[in-house]
């Protein structure tokens, strides 16, 4: 079974068993973003992480070593999404992008934020005109730095 | 002149002024972020402010109306980034975007986030292993809502 | 089984049992615009409807924890669309999307018709030239608006 | 001169003068949602609303002829659109574009809503939570229907 | 079963059975263009009509209903089309397809021709260099016309 | 000037002087479809003709021998056509161009209609129920037929 | 059976009997690369030869009609080709497309190459640095000839 | 000037002066699809050639370097080219490529056709049935082979 | 079963053998990257390796004629890789690609670096700031060289 | 003038003054592939730099600060790259990318070569059997680290 394959029955046995993402991450005691990307196939989940996982989902045990795996990232059916959900990132992307970009190097120099040594958190904050998705996007600056092995 | 040819001209009279985008910002007491944004064609720019601006950066004061209309939003050359600082947010939605997805709708029901009702802060924050952008998404959460005008 | 597969039965089930879509609305007292598109994989059912309206179509009950959930949304087959039914939503945007724009900018200031407050209406109204399919989508207005969580 | 210079000029020209779209239809007796279509470059303006116009505008003169020309129609930049006020109808499309396909069919049988013989119009209309876009597009409806000249 | 997998059990019955296009057009008393069409998935075909090519096609009597319904049409498996025999009618667009936009607002007026009331036309006709395949595209003109409901 | 530059020159220059397409095409003794396609940079035009043409739209003598010249074929913008009066052509090919392969090859055999040994004629016919487009491509049918020079 | 599945057995096939593209060609008395290019999918194949083939091939006599029939052209999986042997053809047309356009018209007038009434001929040339590959398209010079059936 | 504006000056000017690609050719006594390939901005073109071309042009004598230099290949506007007689080869590899691949590994084993370590010709050959083009590419086979610097 | 197929089987089987591609390449005494890269399609296998590599991976002997078999080439699942291990190396083209070309002419004048007559190395070496992962591209340089058969 | 503009202006400056790309380096005692790179419109090249660069090529000395700006990164003009030179990498890519993931991840573990933290380098080395190009990417190693700033 593929990677892909191991996904979709992911996503149907969670369902019909009724768990949580977040019920999933607390049994494997790790973020739950991670936890989520990871069971949609972006991260490869450690066997013995794998297994607990595999247990509660009900799946069969030989998916392991290719959950263990490093997959093939990249979740995006479309190159620009169609899901609304996510394609308000994506717009956010178009408006602010350039603006990001700017302030980045204004206040950092030339460089990239790191989309490795990196963490995504989701968070419900409270506001008198209805409660606000924040989603922090928090990696590491890397500057640009021309170096070599030797 | 439209907006993009203006926009050119504020990417270059800026260098050739040498002024930050926060001293941009400051003289106009309005975030960072929207400013940049705005300046790089993405928002209106009220016109008392679209003066000041176009007076710090020696434009011609007949750019003030179309400064101060809604622009024709959309800023990435490319539907894919190719530049590195902005790709790495695409790439971010490649990997963590379903995940986001999942959770907007496990702490808050079937909805998005708004990328309207909606701020971005960027972020220089200290850690051991070095420096590290934190981007904010911030908007209100908007649930699926069948309404009609009557 | 995925959301894709069910709603392939879905569509072949329902043409075999020679219902209207207007009858499986009304077998869930909702509208049909919002039960047709929640059918066709782009809402998720409340479990309640989703047992109804499996029952009425003779698939499996186990489908209905994936109708329940928050699905992928998007569902158009290419980016334009090709068929002509469709096509023609798409060029009236080609025609008069700038204007649409321009007006929503002219009488409510900046800012967007929501797609997610929102509902879609299809009618038939007779016309002495032939009848017209009145097509109306009403979203809440809203502004653009820089708010943060605190 | 292009009709696109031309609409560039009209788009400049509007803003410097201080127009409305509404004054500039009213100026040639002509719905707003059609007058605006047609400066932004979609449709053919007749020459003597066309030189109503151009002067209202400031233009030069010689541009009527080419106002009064069938344009090469089709406005967004790119095939879908970035624009999030215009993204939002498109985004319409993914989620209902199929309802609407259906319900057509349902209730008119095999054809089409006109987007030739069609109007469009954009109101604002109050609601206890917020005024609300009311974008109806209005087209014959054209069954299909294999006719030849004789 | 879906709309596309009758269709291709359509095409493998009937090279299988050895039926021509115009075998199965006579059958159902319908113009052989429109057959073939409708047979490729294109057209809905009415009930009676589909029993009567179900049953010379040897399929199953339970994919009536399928055939019966209004299609997602949209018949090229790409944008550009790669096979030679259609392809060549897109190299005639992409050569006289501005022409005859010209001509058609020169003959006409604004307006299109229409391509639902509208019928197709293959002949062979003969000529001292060689036989000619005349294709006949004839469609309703209609004029732009910006009609509301009432 | 390029040939593009040149196909600018002639649209603007036709308007301005209302000649029809018509009187261009008396002027020089062609057919109207062909010297439309022909003035829209599709076919060489004959030096003697082309310098006919360049005096009545009043363009400089100095465009003729490019005019003369085979130019680089394709007059769509996008892929696609965007534009409603050529997009009905390329839907008809979506929901005909099977049909049209599939019964080319039954009346004539294995081939294609020649789009080179080709005209095309736009007529006006009227007909009971309002006036009608026809549109006629007529090609020389050429077999696939594996033929090397020696 | 479908044509593409047909294609992937006689791929899988050929290897598992070891039969060369020549032999195949040679038990059926054709050039070889018109008997390749068949076999993948490109051509129709007389019934006789088609038997001859299938039966070396060891597949079912019931594929016949379908390998019999004209196929849906175009063979390349992306519209850019990725294989190297492939894209290096590509990549000719990208350097030599241009000057080969210009060198037929200097040599022939305005036309082009017929690629139906055409042969490909692929040879194992020997040269003192290397053996080459040389490739022949030849294909009968089509001139732009404005002709109608009557 | 930029390579490409080069490029454009050329094709003016040679059309201006009546000048054949032959006899530029001649006159730096080149192959002349080599020298058509590179005026059309397809190679570098040594000094000394390239003054005599810009002279024979009539071009200003500062664009020596810029011919001289290497350029940035690639000459078709469209990743698909629209232009019928540069298609006709793009479509020769639509339906021969996949034979063609086979073939050259049949005969050669694995590797290519060097597209640079090879030349293209272009011939007009008499047959009873009418002149044909036949070009022929012509490149060293370069077989696989996994090699490194030491 | 198909290349494809097999590759599939590969990757599964390798995973749950818990086999490194060290082992799979040492195994048939075969530089590491050339032999993961045959297993992943990229490559033909000779059949004496192959029976080795589908002997320890617990494949079906039937497979060898296949992976012995030059396939079709071209690994990303998309134009642009959305994988970031992969990515970062299209992304360095992006960067790097315009100066590599330019510097390949300054040392070696006007051509290319083969990706046939090539290999690659990974490797892993130390550095005070942190490992580095060197990878470099070995191809033989090829001079644009207008050589014929004869 | 824009980053865009400045680098036609070098790239034709460097050309008619005659230098190499190495000259250039050493003027600014910088890394070759680096400067060309830069001046190719890839990094930012500190004001001191720039000023010797622009003094060598006889720019304007206004241009300096926009060289010293971050610019907008990505230098390929279409997604897959047609000039020959550069393909050569992609083709690498789509040959081997997915053989360097695999390796990557077995030598390293999860993570990528950073293209920040990084260095090309481009060297001729002999070979017997012709030179060899061999081009170096040395990038950090990154594994994935889930950090957040707090």
């Amino acid at each position: 079974m593929t990677r892909e394959e191991i996904t979709q029955q992911i996503l149907t046995a969670r369902l019909a068993k009724g768990l949580t993402w977040q019920q999933l991450a607390d049994a494997i005691d790790k973020p739950v973003v991670w936890t989520t990307s990871a069971l949609l196939g972006q991260h490869p989940i450690p066997a013995e992480s794998a297994r607990t996982l595999v247990g509660m989902l009900g799946l069969d045990e030989s998916v392991v070593p290719v959950l263990a795996a490093v997959p093939m990232r990249g979740g995006l059916p479309t190159a620009v999404p169609t899901d609304p959900t996510i394609y308000r990132f994506y717009e956010a992307l178009q408006v602010y992008g350039g603006a990001i970009k700017e302030l980045i190097h204004e206040e950092f120099g030339d460089g990239i934020m790191s989309a490795i040594n990196f963490s995504v958190n989701v968070e419900k904050k409270p506001h008198p005109s209805g409660d606000r998705v924040v989603v922090t996007f928090d990696g590491k600056f890397l500057p640009y730095d021309w170096t070599a092995a030797d």
